[in-house]
């Protein structure tokens, strides 16, 4: 082929930490958009402009090896996802986090379902356990934006988790209907669903309500809380019986 | 042995059905209590009191093919939780449905846990889809109970697949937990997030909001509608400022 000469020139440039991230990337990238078992170390190789045997030069293990050290690096990102500055309303944290929670998974959305759906051939204890270790970090993310004066108990802790859980189940559905609602809608829609988890919980446990009150005082008309409660108000209307 | 005599007589009288069934039986009260690789076919045989090779007779495919048939037993059970009759407030049945659901739980702890939390040697595609398949037929039995007067929407559909999600991974947690909260406080929690739930999605969704209004005319004082309403107030209260 006539342009043989650049990607050997590329080749040879690269540093070991570079060429070891641009083999990452391409796997990451067919990883988003192919189930597991339909890449094969002949693509990365292809897409990363590169030789089979250089593939196995930095990953021995061959495609388990790549899967899982490519499923590290979007771990990692998913993690950060969460890792929000402590300004604004807890409601405003949130919707920053799912706004680059959902853009991950409207990127990689192939990757994200086979990862989260297990039963894919290559899925392993240790791959598990990864996808386990980015909802923990996400729940302490979530936790320490709550800004509690304690330790966060265990209701606390299964609200946070159970709404996880929730998002999860949301982005999955979501890409299984064609994206549909709106990412926008989406985000919003999740964040009301995690309001509507932590007051139903502060309903039976004191720290809950606390911090739903500490968490409300940030919060203001135009926001998420104050649209949720004004759209909600006339449904509620009717349980007044109740009362 | 002395008492070779009675286990002989019981494995002439048995049926095929029947002696399927005790495998079966044997296999899943195993399966409930340690994890899939812990499971000898031998432990099986030994559980049932009937030789190893006759376990083969019933179960040519070995370990594998015994675990897909007790995951399709437990699966039926599961799916028979949501089948609750059509009578008395959507949450009295949910109620009711989750007794059974959670009683199925803590009887099956390890077996629960193994099955959903994958990363399992033995988990294949085919278990996946089973497990699946529950959280399906359980979404089905939900819609069935908010009698509506047409087919559901996205959204309904979706809040219940989340709501479902949310229980799944809060019978996870309890199980890692030791069991706590007690069975009736996680029961009526989930109820709750229940509500919660379809409260927020009623603020964005017609059907949904018109589902919510006809089932708050079945609900009582001092059903779980009436005490969470009761329960919150005093922490809604302080949103009044976002009116």
């Amino acid at each position: 082929m006539t342009q043989a000469v650049g990607p050997t020139r590329a080749y040879r440039r690269l540093s070991v930490e570079e060429r070891r991230s641009q083999l990452l990337d391409a796997a990451l990238n067919l990883f988003a958009h192919r189930a597991p078992e339909e890449v094969s170390l002949d693509d990365v190789a292809e897409a990363a402009g590169v030789s089979r045997p250089l593939v196995y030069r930095y990953f021995p293990g061959g495609k388990q090896q790549l899967y899982e050290a490519a499923l590290r690096t979007a771990a990692d990102e998913l993690e950060q996802c969460f890792a929000e500055p402590q300004e604004g309303s807890l409601t405003q944290r949130l919707g920053r986090a799912l706004d680059r929670y959902l853009a991950f998974v409207d990127e990689h959305d192939t990757g994200f379902s086979a990862l989260l759906q297990g039963g894919s051939v290559i899925e392993t204890s240790r791959t598990s356990a990864i996808v386990d270790g980015v909802r923990r970090a996400a729940a302490e993310h979530i936790l320490a934006h709550m800004e509690l004066p304690g330790p966060p108990g265990p209701r606390l802790r299964m609200t946070v988790r159970m709404w996880i859980t929730s998002v999860e189940a949301a982005s999955l559905i979501w890409l299984d209907e064609d994206k549909q609602p709106p990412l926008d809608e989406l985000r919003e829609w999740l964040v009301e669903q995690f309001i509507a988890h932590i007051t139903a919980t502060a309903g039976r446990d004191p720290q809950t309500a606390a911090m739903v009150r500490h968490a409300l005082a940030l919060e203001t008309p135009e926001g998420p809380v104050g649209k949720l409660v004004r759209r909600v108000l006339p449904v509620a209307a009717e349980a007044v019986h109740l009362l």
